[in-house]
Formats: structure tokens, sequence, C-alpha cells
């Protein structure tokens, strides 16, 4: 509560207009929705301007299901990332008005609300193909957020002409995602060129020493160009939600 | 070289008003100053908006002072980091103008151009007192860099309230940065509580099983707030860059 | 063998009531019964308070069932966890009247003796949602080795106002089991609000760098808050147990 | 804050007897001392029934000393641990009266308040010589936090029958810390012996595989007794904390 | 562009015998075929030696055959490595006069072009049996590039004349691959008896601690034999790629 | 070559009673059975004592067919282990007087030789019931390679009476293998009750941090009882053979 | 306590030769000295075959001291291994009939208990010069446990000469042990050449990813060789101390 | 022993021009000299183009220079790395015409034999300036093997323009070593822009999450150019030592 809101409540508790038990309340409890496997943050969207999104791992499609109803309920959007097969047909049958992405694994049940114009724009850029799923998460990711997205694919270091020729659009972006496996060098090169933040990505493409995508972390957490800032392996759905934080940002001013 | 001073180059060499020579020399250098055991990049301020910054482990004092001055020829800033006793000394008595901080372990040497006014808010935060001088590494960098920077120390969650009472100067930055050893959990809370975007920066501080700051790290990546980005173990200076990086373009729409 | 027990013993030598044969036997044998694929130590719940329990993983239905049917012959609770489907299939058939919970993996034949009035009350608190098999394995767990336990579930520090709601909660209980993936974050920020000894599971929910548990772990193992103690990843049987050693205890006195 | 604290605020406010300003400024701070390094928690032993304890390392003298005075300022005890010699020195000076152990690396000055009657028993047993630092830190915390604490040293399972002959004391605690380095084995043997909680600390002690302590700590994670909790390597001071919250628990019912 | 093509290409423009924009464009652009999933890079023989070759993993069998169309629409040789059985059969319906190695998991779609006489000799030695897919993957890689390529199988050091009888073919090669799961230890053998350069390339076989290839891959990096450069493990297709590179700058010259 | 077969080798070229070309062949070949996929150390046995075992993992069951006749051939016993169920069938019908464990996952065929009769005693100890296969592996391997062998199952240090009622078992073998999962630390009790060498091999019995077997592997590396040697993984196979050489010598003298 | 002994105690109890109190007392102790930090084991020589070997890492001066005192008070040799500078400076003037070895590190205060003449030949091998003073650690050990011990320095596979012209001294061995850093290869290639035990011993030796050893101790575990069983990074003792065990048991028979 | 070899020696046999013993002592012994702490392998020259080479780390001075002394008296070059300075001032001293380089600190005593003139372009390339002293002794060592090597410092690819110029001399060389710490994502550009083989050292130049080196090590492991072989962390040594061969491969044909 902030502090304006804590003030005007006070006074109306010394003003009489609120009784004691009710203020006690409210500052007790902010809009949480309660099931017995989940209690949904319905408080998110006003603290961190987007309502609480849904990890699909180790859900069942039944508890998948109670949490999108439970913020469908509270108008708010409901997105899901990380969702398999057996969560997507289910979720499907249960809203079929949302929409699903399969190759991001996203679904995404809008609210009522009016969309907002999409601000900012995030540039998305992958070093090989394979890393495309990953992408494709922080693509809907940073478009649900609010942000306009693009992407450019493939892009690699050993071919270092197809990420060059792309130096205007780089620059362009208010912020850029680096998606990569392998070894992951792609984000240096192009924090070199640009003067706006990025994002890197690792993806766990590759074998033998790339471990899951740790080699391809490793060298971007060490990248030689200042610029460049770090999620998790295979997070496209975190790189896409802080870029939107930032075109945000960008566009409120 | 952009598409436009390409086309207005080219122009010129068909007008004649350029020898096919010197067009070959500017297609195939762009700033740089060689010295035996550094090529200076000076064209990284035009391309990122800063000038490179010097690195300044694995070198010897007189490596140090010999970049710091090709950087001084060309009217460059020039940022040290990372800058132990015998190099603080050497490059003291080199550059007597020179502005060094000993907790930061920063020199700078700042170039006869007028200085910027400083724009957007970067809010440094750290869960402990033993995180300071990556902080202030942060900090310093982030002014160095253009843009204001405040820091708020040892506001860790085993005193919760301790960061709760900061959530109006949280909510008013452009970007956090927090910095954290042992647990790291801090950029977690922090990333709830706000909009804007958050950059987690581990510190080797904590001992046993934190493996030199790997556990903080760690649990950054893994934020269950889906707003923060990570950089490196005691990477202060990363942090405070691409901070800078997302606070100037905020302003600069 | 206590030193009272071996008096006892020794005295009786002495005065001829046992013969030197019984009571060398006495003394080299405790409750063990032979099986060949075990040795089930029908002496644990003298020495440490329950029955030995049986670990699933790793045994066949029928070494399974062989155990359970031991210590039931011998008059004890007979407790499995990590009971796969097989597992249950099989326990199921041979033992009808005995308990299975399928999100936690759990098997349960009790023995024909009263039942203990259970004492002491463990709190166990989730990050998320699916941290729900492990928590409700160390429910489970605690309920059979005579605690009450209670489960709150999801409410991680991406949302710090669900934990702090809880307050009461957290005060009222002997101990508190902290279940958390991902980040692991909640450990440290409970530990800063209650008194009471808090045992914090790290799950292997979380994807890339998480490690399949051990970003979790390292966080609690660091964790900032000095009243936290931890189990293993997904050792949420463990957590009961310790646990309900603690209630126990509490109300021994 | 207390549900009723915050009815009884309320009801005052209500009442006209507290301005809101004042309920505000109540509501938003609690116990805190603020100094340009540190964030003093004040309000911690209200909270979890002992003050802040000052981790040494990473810490100037001139720091640590800053933290103890206003802890001192606030009447409540000021403990630092890891204490290095510099920091030694420094304290020693500034405050003649309080009491350090060089080998636990503790500093600790009293409050004038009068010390409660410790309560509860604990019992830290060590598998060799070379673990005795750290089991002393143990000790001290424990007697510092208000228990009772004994200590036996060097009784590892290569030569079993050395801890075997401690049985009774061992049951007779009301929970045991086993501090152990190398293979870590003791606390599984220990575990199976006692129907109290064991906390195991590993050490650091030990040479090639044993990486510092992480071979312990792996070991006393996967122990075969389940009636055994970790923390961090080395971590004395946690182990004594978590150790004295459960005796004191014990004892307060 | 080579700066004698550059010359070239200015003069042109100075001479008027070409655009300002078409000059511009060649700049800019070089080989690049682009499709929505990839940006193949044609440029690679021209630089490298050889096309740009395709990496199986990660990609939908439709991608796969894309590129392959791309490559062969540029009149160049499409090899694909790490062919999973689906894309195998897809690829095989494709493009029917393609050859495909199911132990090597590779496939070549020959360009029109006249094949090149193989030159060099490379010696592929394998440790065990279980090395010879990724072995057989080197041998194919090689031979594609245009060298001889011979295999020697299971000749590791428990049986040490194993290898010794092969001196002289080893001493005749101009470059030998060893390939080893397990404990790795045959490069090091094999790399004391040549004076050519050895290229080592660790393999998943193996069990327990051998970590899928770590161990084997460790022990190479450690090679007490100086003349030995490593691969990643299991990568077969990259120690065939860079002997067959030295293999043709030894018969270039 | 022994020196003396070497003398007596010259001799014989000297006195021309063989010819250089058959010494030379002599003297680069030993009994090698040479296959596209193997290369068959008949030699083994002499050197070793016991013919090259077959290590199934990583074979076609036609590749282990065929290294199996060779063996065969040479009138040598065939002993292969990790055998998978396609390579049981096959080999099976291939050798329908083989012998086969499933339990151990071996295979044997006797070679038509008479056979020696068991000299020494390895006691095979498991901590767990999940560590029977690897334990019926060691005590296989043991018999087959020519030692008597024996097991005691489950007898881990959570119930230490377990083990300690078998001392005079254990006193009276040659060797004790201690196979254990989980913490590993049977091996480190063990060693301190004996006066033999005792051979401890991890299995990857276990979950969370056990890491698959690493951390009983650990703990056996850094035992604090000194007589204890260690093994990989699950090598149930290598505890045996190494055991059995131990137990062979002790009887040659 | 065997059952022999046990049965002629309750015998003399049931006699009235003994008291039970005396009885009891015996029962519940065996050889034990008693320091304040240190629980000295005097039984382990009859268990084992040795006195309890002193760790000298992490103790002071004076606690190995106060160790050695009681094992010669006892009438046992004291051997401490890993004795510092400090700790053979101080233990030297303490007993300056002592005998030490600086390259080993190792300390002997003999029994004056007539010596046994050794038995059981020990070869120990190294494959670097920088493996020496683990190697030494080994001698030293051996034949202070009673075994002869002989070295061969510098032998490692690089040039498979220098350990192939040692067949016969290693065939003659009753126990290898081989100390190897960097590879270590040399365990595999001396495991396929004998018939007896190989004890393989990692040393830190080496840079980069040998990563202080781990890199030959995982190379040993991996052993194609079968005949191969490992021991810790650096223990030179604990190769000795097994090998001794072995090379004695072989010539008790 | 080659076969020719070994044939003519037999011819000499029978035909009684050599007696039995001297030819078994020939087939037994090749050039080895012999020392307390070392087997100096005087053959390797004739086996791998080079004398052995010593490495620095580990040896006391005075077992430096007895190596040193051998090879020398063999007549034979003798080159020493990672020479430390107490070694650098006593080798200095013995051998006063030998060569010191302390920023590669190598030592090379020149044999009396002619010099042979050097063969093959190795082009050295470090991404940054602290990674030189590890160049410095790659160039050093190709040249000491009998190769030309040349250097090119701080190129990395955060300023990407600077490797893109240097373009005809990296083609123009026969390998290229490229030298990098931190996310050592150099050798993939380098790669692709080459068809030379081309070896990446990884440096443990960088700070945090660079772990001394293995970040920039797994990158290179994992370089998406195929070209690309790797040495151990630091290995300068090794990488020049592999670049010669190849080079000197080259130009041998």
């Amino acid at each position: 509560m902030s502090p304006d809101d804590l003030t005007a409540l006070l006074t109306r508790v010394q003003a009489g207009q609120l009784t004691v038990a009710e203020a006690a309340s409210q500052l007790n409890s902010t809009g949480i929705a309660e099931l017995p496997f989940a209690t949904v943050d319905l408080d998110r969207s006003r603290r961190c301007g987007f309502p609480e999104v849904v990890f699909g791992e180790g859900k069942t499609p039944e508890w998948a299901e109670g949490v999108v109803r439970k913020l469908a309920a509270a108008g708010q959007d409901a997105f899901v990332t990380r969702v398999n097969d057996a969560q997507a047909a289910h979720l499907g049958s249960a809203f079929p008005t949302a929409v699903q992405d399969r190759l991001a694994r996203t679904f995404l049940l809008h609210s009522a609300a009016e969309r907002v114009t999409p601000v900012g724009d995030v540039l998305v850029v992958t070093a090989g193909t394979g890393d495309l799923p990953v992408a494709q998460e922080a693509v809907v990711t940073a478009r649900v957020m609010g942000a306009n997205a693009d992407l450019i694919a493939d892009v690699g270091v050993a071919g270092i002409h197809r990420i060059l020729r792309h130096r205007n659009r780089l620059n362009a972006a208010d912020v850029v995602i680096v998606v990569a496996g392998m070894d992951g060098a792609l984000p240096s090169v192009v924090g070199g060129l640009v003067d706006c933040p990025v994002l890197a990505c690792p993806t766990s493409i590759g074998y033998g020493a790339s471990f899951g995508g740790v080699a391809a972390l490793l060298t971007m957490l060490n990248s030689c160009s200042a610029g460049v800032a770090v999620v998790n392996i295979d997070a496209g759905f975190k790189a896409g939600y802080v870029a939107a934080r930032i075109a945000r940002r960008v566009h409120k001013v």
C-alpha cells in the first residue's frame, strides 16, 4: 500500500468512515485468490504492471485450469508458459477462445479489457535455427506484455557478415535479446555494435560439453561486451519479460 | 559505417572528390590505436555511447598507463576498473588530475569535453554491508556513464521490513540494481515490488557452500520474479553499465 | 543396550538366572529380521522413536513387500516412501488395509498398536504449486511420526504479501518446513519472521540453471537467516521426519 | 506488527488518540538503525528471539565497530562471528568489556540486561580434532543464544567404539550437533542412535577430493539416517543458532 | 571482401561502371539465403573451403529439408550431421540421391560439381568398440571435406601392444584422430609415438564417474603428450573437419 | 615378451633355427584377434591372469557376439558385463550353454578348460537393498575370476549394530567389498573394524544431491579409515575384479 | 570384543571372579586415551594391525604433540602425516629421537617394541618428477606399516618405453602404486601389464583444467584396465597404507 | 624400433655380427637418462621431432637443473616452461648462455647442433591484453619447435572491426592460435574467417563466473565454427607445440 493510500485509509478511520475491522482487513490482505494448491497474486498487476504469469511445469492440467479461472474471474489476462501437450489439450477445451502458440509453448486468455497499444521495440536475434522455440517464447511474451517484438533467425558468429548486415535494425531497437546455444558467442558481438541494453538468453542446444546450456550461460556472463545482462537457460519468457519492462519504461517517460 | 555514411563516401568517390586509396583506407580502418600490447577501440564511443573501458586485471601498471594515454590522446574519457594498489599508485603519479575511488577500485581520467548532464535514475540496493565494494563500483560506473545513481545499503531479506519501507524509492527508479551475496534472495523480493527492470549482481560474500558467489548467482538466475536479469559475480561495473544504458535510453526518447 | 539394562543382564548372569550363552546372544544381537535381500532393523523404534522406514527406490515390488511383512510381523508400523506405480499396485494388492497417498507417493500399514495422540505443530509452506508433491510427503511423514501437520501452498517471495499475511500461523508453529524450488528464497524470508527452527527443503522444480534443485539447495544452505537448516533435494520425507522429532521433543518435556 | 497490535493502533487513531501521521509512521517503520554502510535490524530480537548477529567477513574494523555501537545503544547484545585478527584487535580496544573467543573467532558485548537462565541441552560432537574451531563456534553461539552446550571431541567412525560409549549423553541431549570434515560419516551413525533432532555441520578439513568440505556436505545431505538436517560448510554459528532455537522451544512449552 | 576486390570495386565506381547503389549493396551483402527459420551462409565455402554444414539437432525435418534445398539451389554440397531417424526418413524421401550413413548419422547431397581428388591422410583410431559411431562420423566428415580417411578400431591402452603394432601406420598419417571414452588415455600414448598433430575426441562411453564423457575430456585436455589438441565430447564431426583442414593444408603447399 | 623368452628367441635366430621373418613377426605380434569393430586382446590372460572382459554397453548384440566367438575360438572364457535385455536375448540364443545372471547383468561362456579351484575369500557387504545389483555383479565377477565370494545385504550405518554383529565374518575375509549409495558411510566404519584391504564401491542409489552416486563416491574417497580404496560408481565388476586379484595373490604365495 | 573374549568375560562373572561393575566397565570401554581436543583410539592397532595415524592438518603443534605423547605412553608407534614446517620444528624439539621425512612430510616416533621384519613388496611408480612428494609419502607409509617399498620415478606414458622396460619389476611386486597428475593415464597402462592389484593415486600436479587433480582422479576411476582401485588426490599415505594391508595379507597366509 | 630396423638387427644377429646379449639390450632399452628423480626420454626427439620439454612446476631448482644437464649432455635442446622466479635465477646461474623469456616464463638452452631454418607460419591472436603471457608462451614455443610465429594483440569481439581488418594476415597463416579469456568468443569468429586449422587456448583472465578459465574453455569446445580445436587453460605451450607440428608437417611434404 502506497503512503498516500495509507494516509487516505487512516484518515477514513479517523473520520469514522471506515471501521477498525475493515481497515485491519485491508491492511492485512491485498488481492489474493486462494485455491487448495495455489495462492494467486491478484495484486501483481498493480505492482509490476502485468498479472502473475503461470509457470506450467509441475502442474496438473487441472491445477493450471484452476489458476487460469481465478485470473480470468478477476478480469486479468491469464498467460501460461511451458505448456506441455496434455495441458495444451486440456486448457484448449476449457478455454476455447484462448490463443496458444505450440512453438513457444504458451497459452493466453485475454481479459475483456481493451488492449493497450504496444510501445517500444524489442528485437530478438538467434544464433541458430534450433534456438527458435526459446526465441519465440521471448517474442510472444514481449508482445503479451505490451511491447512490439520482431525476430531475426540464425545469424551466429561463424558467418559474421550475417549479423553485421543487420546493424541498422539492431541500432533501432530499444532492447535486443540474443538467443544462442553452443558457444553463446553472439551476444558479445552484438553488445559491441549497439548502445541499447542487450539481454542474452542461453539455450540448451549443443552437445557434449555444452552441458545443457551451461557453456553458453557462462560465455554470456563473462561477455567482454559490458552492455550484456543474462537470463536463465532456455528462459525465453524471462528475456521477453525483462525486455518489455525496459521497452515500456522507455516510452513511459 | 552506416548505410548513409557509406553512400556519401561512395558518392564522393564517384564524384572524384575522394581517391580510391583514401576510400579503401576509410572502409578498412576505423578508429583504432595500436600499441604492442593493446589495440584500443577508439570507435567504441560512437557505436556504444561510451569509450572502451579498461579492465585492470592482468595488466602491468605500464600497460594500463599506455592504454589510458591513447584514450586521452583521442580526447576520450579513460575509465579503468579493478585497479589494484600498484596500478593505483602508478596511475595516480602519471595522471595527477584523475579521480580514483579505492572502495570501488576505479580510476577515471576525464577528457576535456564538457560533461553531459546525467539522465535517468539508477538505484543500487545491497543485501549486506560486505556487498558495498561491488555496489560502489556499480554506482561509480553508472555515474561515469551519464546516469544518476543512488545507494541503499544492507537491507537483506532476513529483516524483510528493511526493504519494504523503501518501496517508494524503488518504484521511482528507472532501473534497480540489487547486489547480494550469500543466498542472493533479495532480487526476487525486489522484482516482485516494482515494474521497472531489475539487475541482479551476485557477490562472493559468504562462506562454505556459497562457492565464491555461485550460490547467489544461481539464485538470481532462477529468480521466481520474472523481471530480473543477471550479471557476473562481483561485476558491479557491468551492472552499472547496463543500468546506465537503460537509464539513458529511457530519457533519450 | 543401556547401562542399566547391561547391569541388569550381568546381574542375572551372576545370579545364575541367565546362562552365559543366552547373555552372549543378547549382547550380540538386537532386534533384526533377516531376508536374503534385507536386514530389517527392528530395534530402530526403540532407539529413534519410530520403526525403520522403507525407501522404495531401487527395490522390486517383491522386495518391498518382504520388508513390509517383516515389520508387520514384528508388530511395527510399515511406512514406505518413494513408491512408484508398480510398487503401489503390488503393495495395494498384498496389503488391502494399507493407506497410500499417490501425491506424496507413500504407503502406510499401521500396526495393531493403538495410535498415539499427535503432539506438536508442524507447518509446511510451499513457494509454488509445483512443490506440492514434496510438501505432501513432508505432511504425511510428520503425521505418521506422530505430529500435527498443516499446509500453506504457493506463497513465494515474488508476491511477498502472500507469506506476510500468515505471520500468526508461522509464529504458532513449533517448526516450519519451507519447500521451494527455483530460487529457493522463501526460507530466508520465513527464517527472519519466526523464532522457531525452520527446515528448508529444496525441490527440483525449475529449469535451466536450477540444475535439478541445486540452485535452491545452495540458496538455502547460504540463507542469510540464521535459523534455517536444510535437507536434501525433494526430500520431503526427511523434512517431515526431522520436524516430527523436534515437535515431539518439544512436547515431551 | 501483530493483528492485535494493529487493531490497537487503529482504535487509537479512531479515538483520536493518535494522529494519522504518527500512525502512518509507525506502520511504515519498525526498529531500524541506519548507518551509511548498514541498516541494523533492531526488531530482530522481537521477531526471532535474539538480536541481529554481525557477520564479520567483508567488513572493515570500523564498520564492525559501528554496527556494534548501534546494537549496544539500543540495549541489545552485540554478537559478531568470523572475527579476523585485525577486527579482534580493533574491537577489543573499542569495547574493553567484551568477551572474545579466538578459537571460535567470536566477539560478544553483553547488554546491561539481566542474563536469562540457559535452558535446554545442546551436545556438540566432532569427528576429528581439526573440526574443533567450527565446533567451538557452535558451542559459543548456542550459549549466547541461551542454551546449555557441551562438547565431545574426536570420536569419528574409524574407531566406532568412541562414539558408542557416549550413547547416554547423546540420548540425554535435546539436540545433537555433529561436526565433521573428510567423509562426514559421523552424523549418519549418530542419527541412528538417538531420537532427538541431529544437526550436521560439515567442515573444510580434509584434502584432495574433499573439495573444501563439499564431500562432507553431500554425505550429510544424503544421510541414510532420517533425523539429520544440515547447515553450511564450517557454519558452526548456524548450527549453534538452530540448535538453540530448538532447545529453547523445547523448554518454552 | 579482400583489399584487392575492394579496390577493384571502388575503381569501377570511380569509373562510373558501377552505380553507387549497386556498390553499396555489394559492400553490405554477401552470399546469404534467407528462410523464415534460417540464414544460410552461402559464402562459407569461399572463406573456409567448404559449405556451411547443417547441424541436425533441434531442427524439424522440414527445417532441415529447407536448408538443404537452399544449399543445393546454390550448387553447393549439403552435408547434415546428427540426423535422427525422423529426419533421415524425411530427407531420404525428399532427396532420393543423397547418401546417408546411419552409423555416423550423416546425410550428404552432392552438388553437381565434379568431385575433387582427396588429399592428405587422416587416420582415425578408437580405444573401444563403443566409440565407433563417433569415429565413423569423423571418417565420413574427413572424406566429405576432401581428405583420405582410414580407421583402426579398439586398440585401447589396457592392451598396449594393440596400438604399438600400428606404429608405422600412425607415423604415415598427416594427422591422427584418437576417439576414446572411459579414461581417455589413448591420445597421450599416441601423442608420444608420432610427430604429426593428434586430435583427441572424447566419447560419452563409460559409466558412473565418466560423467557423459567429461572424464575423458579432462584427460585429453591434460594430456602429458604435448602434441594433442581436443574437440568436444562425441564431436566426431569436428575432429574430422579440423583434421581435413590440416590434411588439405599439408597438400596445398 | 619376457627377457628369458627374448633371449631364447634370439638364440634360435642366431642358431638358424628361426628365420628373421618369423622372429620379426613374433616380436611384432602377440595374440590379437581382429574384427572390423574390435581388436580382441588374446594375450590379456597371460599378462593379467584372466582373459579380456567384454563391456556390453555401446555394443550391438552382433558386436558382442562377435567378440565372444573370438574368445571362445581361442579357448578362453568369455565374460560380458552390463548386458542389456536385447544383448541377453541375442547371446542366449547364440550360446545356449552360457550362464547369464540378470540381476548382475552378466554373461559367461566357459571355455572347455578345466576350472580352477577358487582361492581366497571375498566378502561383499551392502548398505542397502537397492545396492544389490551392483553387489551381485561384484560377487559374480570375483567368482568368475577364481575367488570365493559371499554376500551380506543391507547393513547400513543407520542401524550400526547390523554391521557390528558380523565382525567375525569381516575379519575372516581376505578383502572386503563395501557397496553403498546415499551417504556412502559404511566403508569408513568397516575400514576401522578390519585389518584386510577394503574396496569401496559407490552406487547411484539415492536422490537429490546424491548426484547419481557422486556423494557416495566422494565420501569413500575421503574416508577417515585409511584402509579403503575406491572404484567407480556402480562398478561392481571392477570391485570384484580387484578383489579377486588380491585374493588370488594372497593364496599364490 | 570378540565372541570368545565375551564368553570368557561372562564366564568369569558367572563364576564370581569378576564383579558386575568391572564387567560393565570392560564392556563399555576399550582402549581410549582422552584429551580435551582428542579421543585417541588405542585399540586401533588390535583391530586394524597398526596404531591410529595422526593427520597433521588442522592441528596446532601442541595438539599434535599431545596425541603423540598419548600414543607413546601406550607403547605404540606414533606416525604423523601432512606435517607442516611449524609442526615439524615443534615435534622435532619435543621428540628428538623421532624420524622426519620433509619430502614426504611425515613424522615417526617408534615405540620401544622390537621392529617386525618387513614382508611383501610394494612398488611405487610415478608418471612425473613433480609427483615425487606424494610418492614418497606412500613409500614411507608402506615401510612404516611393515612392508618393503621401492620407487621408480618419472615413467609417464608420453614415452611409453620408459614403463615397458620395467615389466619384470612390475610383475614381481605384490601390489603396484601408480602416482600421476595431469592426465593420470599411467595406471591404465600398468593395469594392463600385471596381474597384481594396482592402486592409483592422483596428484594435483598440472594446470588449467586439471582442477587440482580432479582430471587425474576421474581418469583413474574410469580406467579401462579392470585391476585398478583409486585413492584420494595427493593421498600418498592412503595408497601406502592400503598397499601395506595387501602386502601383509599376502605374506600372512 | 621400426620394422626395418628390427629386421636389420635380427639379420646381424643371424650373421653373428651382433651377440644375443647386445641385441637383447638394444631391444630392451632405448635412449633414456636416469636420475633419482627423473627418467629423461632421450628418444623423444626421434619419435616426435623435438626433445622432451621440461615442465617446471613441482620441481625444485635442482631437479630442473639435473634434467637440463642430461638433455644437454645428450646434445639435445633443453626447453623448460612454467619457470618460476627461483628456478629462473638458479638456472640462469647454472647455464649462463641459456635464453630466458620472463613474460613467457620459458628457459632454453640450445644444443651445439646447427639450427634448422624455421618453416611454416603460425599466427597468434589474443582477445585482450591480459592474455599476453600465455600468447607469448605459444609464440616462443612455436619458434623453438622450428616454426615462424607472429602475434596480434587485443582484438576481442567487443570491437569486431579489430579482428576483421586482419583478414589477410589470418588467411596467410598455416595455423592460427587464438588466445582468449573471459567469454572466449574470438575463436568462433576467427574460425569462420579462415580455411586453415584454428587452435583455441583459453586463459584464466576474467572474474567471477569465469571460474579460472573454465568459461572460455567451454565456449571454445562448443565453438559454432567447425574448424576449431582446443588446448588446456593457459596452455600456451601446448598451443604452440601443436601449431608447430602442423606448420612443419605442411612444409615437409
